[in-house]
């Protein structure tokens, strides 16, 4: 978390607040490095937003097409949703086709951020379950691979075949050997690799089109499914689902937990990564928002925009006390 | 918010995950640099951390002893308390004593961070009230002072005398004319100053009772009244509440918004100011968790301590995915 760069400031009145700082790199088909913030090299869990690195292994070894996977479905294996009933009326539909049940996750419950929902259930005394967990399409993809290789139930466990293969899968197309990995807020492992290796993998994903291989050409359908279906891959008026409406589904973007996010613009070929070096997510949503919009792909005067990247503060009365916004690094 | 240095950790597995930076400085009685992290003349609000020295002026009038203002009222002036029932039954009991009203506060309406009680709310439709916010018990002295002062209505302006009062407070005992104030989250207004102005403040209330001007004693009644009441100064589970018992009601601290902590300790006559860059709340609890146990007035085996200083971090299943603890500076 060495040499980080301010890339966020919040301000109150006509003072600079706080500061976040942060790690940015873009790269293209290539894996060159075409502009970068903090230190490119360094070494990173990019938490969920590797989550269409982990879906590869879904669509190359068959299985998605096997079990006539959709591409709600693709969406909803790279989503971090908010549990929603779009979410958890989809992901139980196709955990039935499984003939499985919410007992065969192992991605244990979470409360549903969803707040009529969370509320209704609050109300009827209902505890979340683990379809409402913001990884369960992550995990009903884990479970569909699990199924297709007749493997065990503990598909989250590191040298589970499903999770070998993300592994590889992770490890190929960041073109890295990961140095260690962790545990997800989810229970399956999460890689670490550098800021320019995540990159380089969005990028991969990017230029995907190009190519002709099975990896390329899974990479491309998952690209364009989260793109299509940016209400699945978050939800209503999340950053995700919000700026991709705004970007008119032309380019993915996906958030990770303690600040990370990464995008992949497919009409520049170019691949994007972040990470916010405190973890916060407001700074990573108006920092990718800044970093898309100076490479033209996203309009500064959207109001998703304006919403993630210039937004006024608001306090308890509704007076604005203050905003956010780029620092002079991403202006 | 330059020149801040690494306060605090974040692990996952073997990996430095995110980190937070700050400034803290200790200071004596004399108002001098014990000990300092970061930038001492590092401009920032303090938050609501400044609410003892907003309180001055509610003794200092003579309006508290007028009403009779008990150690609980005070301890709630200067509480940022959670909205919990012992929270909003006391202050609208004082609310009733000056014949006021919700309608009469300009805090505006927060909901209740008491678990329990916001799903009650919700479950029975009742919109949150402007008692449950956060600074209800400041408001309510604040109310108090307007009434003793027979001053209008409107006692969050900054021109009102109640603000007048508290800036000449906040600006004597910091010793620093403000450079300039913000509107505070509660809509009253915030003075910004130097880290070593509010640690000299600090020292000023902790070293009081050797003194005995009438500020003095306003300042050692505030700091006792908050230490003996360390559940109205924040609410159950929350950081003040369980450190403060945890140093067995000697040391009096105080959260701020936007990562902001202070610590009064009168038995070493110190006063400690603390601000997170990035203005995480995680982070300050754990820096003033930190600081106090290097100073010797928590120890660090206490449960209290570890929940704030050196948490495990657990995932959604409740496996341990990493931690936090303090960086180099602070171990």
């Amino acid at each position: 978390m060495q040499n980080a760069v301010d890339l966020v400031e919040i301000w109150r009145g006509d003072l600079l607040e706080s500061v976040h700082r942060g790690h940015a790199v873009v790269c293209d088909a290539d894996g060159e490095i075409v502009q970068a913030w903090g230190d490119p090299a360094a070494v990173v869990y990019p938490r969920s937003s590797s989550k269409m690195l982990q879906a590869l292994p879904l669509i190359e070894s068959g299985a998605a097409e096997a079990y006539g996977l959709g591409d709600e479905q693709l969406a909803l294996a790279c989503a971090s949703h908010q549990g929603s009933d779009i979410h958890s009326v989809k992901v139980g539909l196709w955990l039935n086709q499984l003939g499985l049940h919410d007992d065969d996750f192992r991605c244990g419950p979470q409360e549903s951020r969803d707040i009529a929902v969370r509320n209704a259930m609050i109300c009827a005394g209902e505890e979340p379950c683990q379809i409402h967990n913001n990884c369960s399409g992550k995990h009903t993809g884990f479970l569909t691979l699990t199924q297709h290789l007749k493997a065990g139930t503990e598909y989250h466990e590191i040298d589970h075949p499903v999770q070998v293969a993300c592994k590889a899968a992770f490890e190929e197309v960041t073109q890295e050997t990961s140095p260690l990995w962790g545990v997800d807020g989810c229970s399956a492992p999460n890689h670490a690799c550098t800021m320019h290796g995540m990159a380089r993998a969005m990028a991969f994903f990017a230029s995907a089109n190009d190519r002709s291989d099975t990896r390329s050409k899974a990479a491309a359908r998952l690209t364009q499914a989260m793109a299509t279906y940016p209400e699945l891959v978050a939800g209503e008026t999340r950053a995700c689902t919000d700026l991709m409406r705004a970007m008119d589904h032309k380019v993915t973007i996906k958030t990770g937990a303690e600040g990370y996010f990464i995008a992949i613009i497919p009409a520049k070929k170019l691949g994007v990564a972040l990470k916010i070096a405190d973890g916060a997510t407001r700074a990573s949503e108006a920092a990718i928002a800044a970093i898309l919009v100076k490479l033209g792909v996203l309009d500064a005067k959207h109001p998703a925009t304006i919403e993630r990247m210039t937004p006024q503060i608001k306090n308890w009365n509704g007076i604005v006390t203050g905003h956010m916004r780029p620092a002079a690094a991403l202006r």
